[in-house]
């Protein structure tokens, strides 16, 4: 279920394939051309119906019900940066890190089994669009990462300051448990520790937080 | 009210008044020390009578009321960056932003009188710790800037790549409302544009995300 006009907009753009769209008349005028061929699905409510329906209240716009998309590995080239999600809990942190890798330009996203769920509300709604742009696989992080040949970096407290590192081209970025870090099943194939340097008291950083910093930093030697 | 035995932990260590502190015996006989000099204000709970008093559930350790700080103006010291909050509505953007300055060393925000109220449950949870480190202080901005010397930093879209811009030793970063970004009022002030370049295709970044990004390039030059 993906809620508010902006999300939905963005979804009438992407592939994924929309089941049901509840609009209201407002919507309807204002996106007749990104709305054409969905004739069949499109349902007119008023907004004090729309409200009552999903999860936020302030939706006076839109709500579509979409296919889920199976859950795939994506194809590894050599020359592209993959996040790599270890037990992300939190359902906002989750919905930033897709927007966060989105806006750098990371499409592909490995999870973790126990990684929240892409499709939970707030998780749609964090992602701000982006969840139709980025791919998120869940599978076995250990075996897949058996098989994995780019450099793996991952995030400790005594690691190379992230401001001096060469990313190179490509390598999968481990971000670990908002609470526990990277796990030790995941820590044995991290082949390069990195450190985001702190100048204040704070004990870390917020996980989307440090995802944002790394991109950055990934992105930097690109440009 | 701050929840969980790690903020609680934290708030013994700063110069907040502790008012009344409830923990579990647990808490008690781990935290002598840190506990000693509060006799008269604490109260021994069981942990199940603590889940029911707080917002958080998960809290298993402790909770206490402190006294709120006066809203004071910080002094100004020309080698130190301010952060300035210009509509920050988000409890849990606001507490990430104060984690995420208090682990830059960046001590000092200005917030506008619509920014949310630091005391809010999820901002404190959310930060961790950190507003007992970082002071907040709310203010008409528009007035506050027409008596500020320093560099005024604002992110806008068409603003120079902030990968190329040197910060210089001090300034005021100045965040915009997660929607509208920074208003008409504070823009006027801004000396200096500045953009997060894009890489992919996400329309904006979190508030909090661009803060962390904006404050790990401005240290970058001084480390």
């Amino acid at each position: 279920m993906v809620e508010g006009g902006k999300s939905v907009l963005e979804l009438l753009h992407s592939d994924f394939e929309v089941v049901q769209l509840l609009a209201t008349p407002g919507f309807f005028d204002q996106n007749h051309k990104a709305l054409m061929g969905l004739a069949r699905e499109i349902t007119e409510v008023e907004e004090n119906e729309l409200a009552g329906l999903g999860e936020y209240s302030a939706n006076n716009a839109a709500l579509a019900i979409v296919r889920m998309k199976p859950n795939r590995a994506p194809a590894v080239n050599t020359d592209e940066f993959f996040l790599m999600l270890d037990g992300i809990r939190d359902p906002g942190n989750l919905g930033t890190m897709l927007r966060t890798a989105d806006w750098y330009g990371i499409k592909k996203i490995i999870a973790s089994e126990d990684t929240g769920e892409v499709y939970n509300g707030k998780v749609i709604q964090s992602s701000m669009g982006s969840f139709t742009r980025v791919n998120i696989f869940y599978t076995d992080l250990e075996q897949y990462l058996t098989k994995n040949v780019l450099p793996v970096f991952g995030t400790f407290l005594a690691g190379d300051n992230v401001h001096n590192i060469n990313f190179g081209t490509s390598g999968v970025i481990v971000i670990g448990n908002e609470t526990n870090g990277i796990s030790k099943e995941v820590e044995k194939f991290v082949t390069k520790r990195i450190t985001i340097p702190k100048f204040g008291n704070a004990e870390s950083l917020n996980a989307a937080i440090a995802t944002a910093v790394i991109c950055d930093n990934i992105r930097r030697r690109k440009s």
